[in-house]
């Protein structure tokens, strides 16, 4: 691959795209309250990569779409993502987001819940406006399991007995659902018919799934330039990523209290990094993860063939080659 | 009246009601996270008087409603002023709701705006389910309006000049908005004519307008058993009320450093609240938003004259005519 896939996606679906930016700064306006614009154009243009809206637009192009609701459904996409990420920073009390100070930090967080709230509502308005009650049904499900696993999340946090099936709840809610959600709504929005539907669905949620293992990954392998964090954030922050999880299911004694100081009580001392990477590289935690990861990499492909032959089919696959393919 | 209207609502609409509370406990489960009905169970018990549900409730009955969809609109309407409430104590720090400590105290910040987060999911999602594209739109426009209108609040906190106007869009966004959509839904699940819809949602917006005021009022007059709240609190916390705004509008040079020290620095001293209420009466501002609480309740049985004759039209003119009769 010469250009990266979401790139490509980028040119391909550029007209699209300009009409997506053109609705987001349409819809985040507010006649009565400035500070919405304010904080919504912190975040909107702080350049994301855009990938869920594309999803609902390659979706729905590669469906044959040729109506106008796709545009909608996308900045309705990007509006929820946009709004999960302003509540994140105040549930994670963030400094830093896209690599420019959070909304809570420049403004409040009571500008943050709330405008949140707006972006939510906004989100909803514009839904409305497509006149598909599918669409409305699969976007408010998707809604709620994502604070589901937000909360999930929040139960489970610094908990070392943590199980994988658990972090795949939370993983398909706080990451895979919007994603899922993206690409099905620009099937149903396109008319596919059912099997079409299903695979685009499969193929948002795999995709989902590998993105969060692969990022789990990179924090011990270092990739600042690229995601904008440092080696070991992760672990600092106590969370309890895919490879952690794997590595405490096969500690001894020994090795359990080192993850209960670490990772349950948050109690970081000078060494604990170079002794945790030790501890993933023995048990074959980071090994394992990446074969995950890849694994879901191939399910996201291998969904994606429920759906017509299309260039944009193709790109998509390589999306999920992509977000594996930094992997050491 | 010998029985309270709000208590006659309830006697009347209790089979609905116990229906609604059905649904409400129902939708407030979570398969995933259990947190989530702890948090939510702690506010909906609280034995809130469910004033909202039973306006749409009462509005789709009076409007000659057989069907069951009236029941999910109304536990969508508590959804969503739970959801507002569980974001409103993060955003004002509270300790206290309806008499017991707020959700942010007993578990934290990070769980009230996620629960808060998924009770407007599954508000959205219980909507979506009356398959009404017209209720979807009604009740999304008034989420939007009241994050603006909790938006714009929080941008003029403190500022003394803020106009009566600028105080009318606060309180319909923050307060108004719920009341008239829910009103509106029940007209519209019904099937009423477009007259009688506008008049529901009239009444719903005066309605909740005289309430605000009353409020408002009630701070100066003491009525910790019935509201939960003590003299002068608006007043301690810097709360831009309409008897403030008034008293600010005719202030000479030395009552608006006053009302500048207490109300824009917050800082409150001994003898203040007795110099505030004396500015208040002297102004005649305790008085004019009185006059105003009266019409705005008088323009909300007005209103009503648009629905056809019922009992529970009857009921809900004398809750107009309730909020404010208890001001002196």
């Amino acid at each position: 691959m010469s250009a990266k896939p979401h790139e490509t996606l980028a040119t391909v679906l550029a007209d699209d795209l300009a009409a997506v930016n053109g609705v987001i700064r349409a819809r985040m306006a507010s006649e009565h309250a400035p500070r919405i614009p304010e904080v919504t154009a912190h975040l909107v243009e702080a350049g994301g990569k855009r990938i869920r809206p594309m999803l609902t637009l390659a979706a729905a192009r590669l469906c044959g779409y040729e109506g106008a609701h796709h545009v909608n459904l996308a900045a309705t996409v990007e509006f929820i993502h946009t709004a999960t990420l302003l509540h994140d920073d105040v549930v994670d009390e963030s400094a830093q987001r896209r690599g420019r100070p959070t909304a809570n930090l420049l403004w409040d967080n009571q500008s943050s819940v709330l405008v949140g709230d707006y972006l939510f509502a906004r989100a909803f308005q514009l839904m409305v406006e497509t006149g598909s009650l599918r669409v409305l049904d699969i976007l408010s499900n998707a809604a709620a399991t994502i604070a589901e696993g937000e909360v999930l999340q929040l139960t489970v946090a610094r908990n070392i007995d943590t199980s994988a099936d658990t972090y795949l709840k939370v993983v398909r809610g706080k990451t895979a659902a919007l994603f899922s959600a993206a690409t099905e709504v620009g099937g149903v929005i396109a008319g596919a018919e059912d099997a079409v539907v299903q695979g685009l669905f499969d193929y948002g949620d795999a995709l989902g799934i590998a993105f969060q293992m692969a990022d789990d990954l990179l924090d011990w392998q270092g990739d600042a330039g690229t995601i904008g964090k440092n080696v070991g954030d992760d672990f600092r922050e106590g969370k309890l990523t895919l490879p952690i999880i794997k590595a405490v299911s096969k500690a001894d004694a020994a090795e359990r209290d080192f993850w209960a100081r670490t990772i349950g009580k948050g109690r970081v001392e000078d060494g604990d990094l170079e002794e945790a990477h030790g501890l993933l590289t023995r048990h074959g935690a980071l090994e394992e993860t990446r074969a995950e990861a890849l694994d879901w990499a191939a399910r996201a492909r291998k969904a994606l063939e429920a759906a017509p032959a299309h260039e944009l089919r193709d790109t998509l696959g390589d999306l999920a080659s992509y977000v594996v393919a930094r992997l050491n």
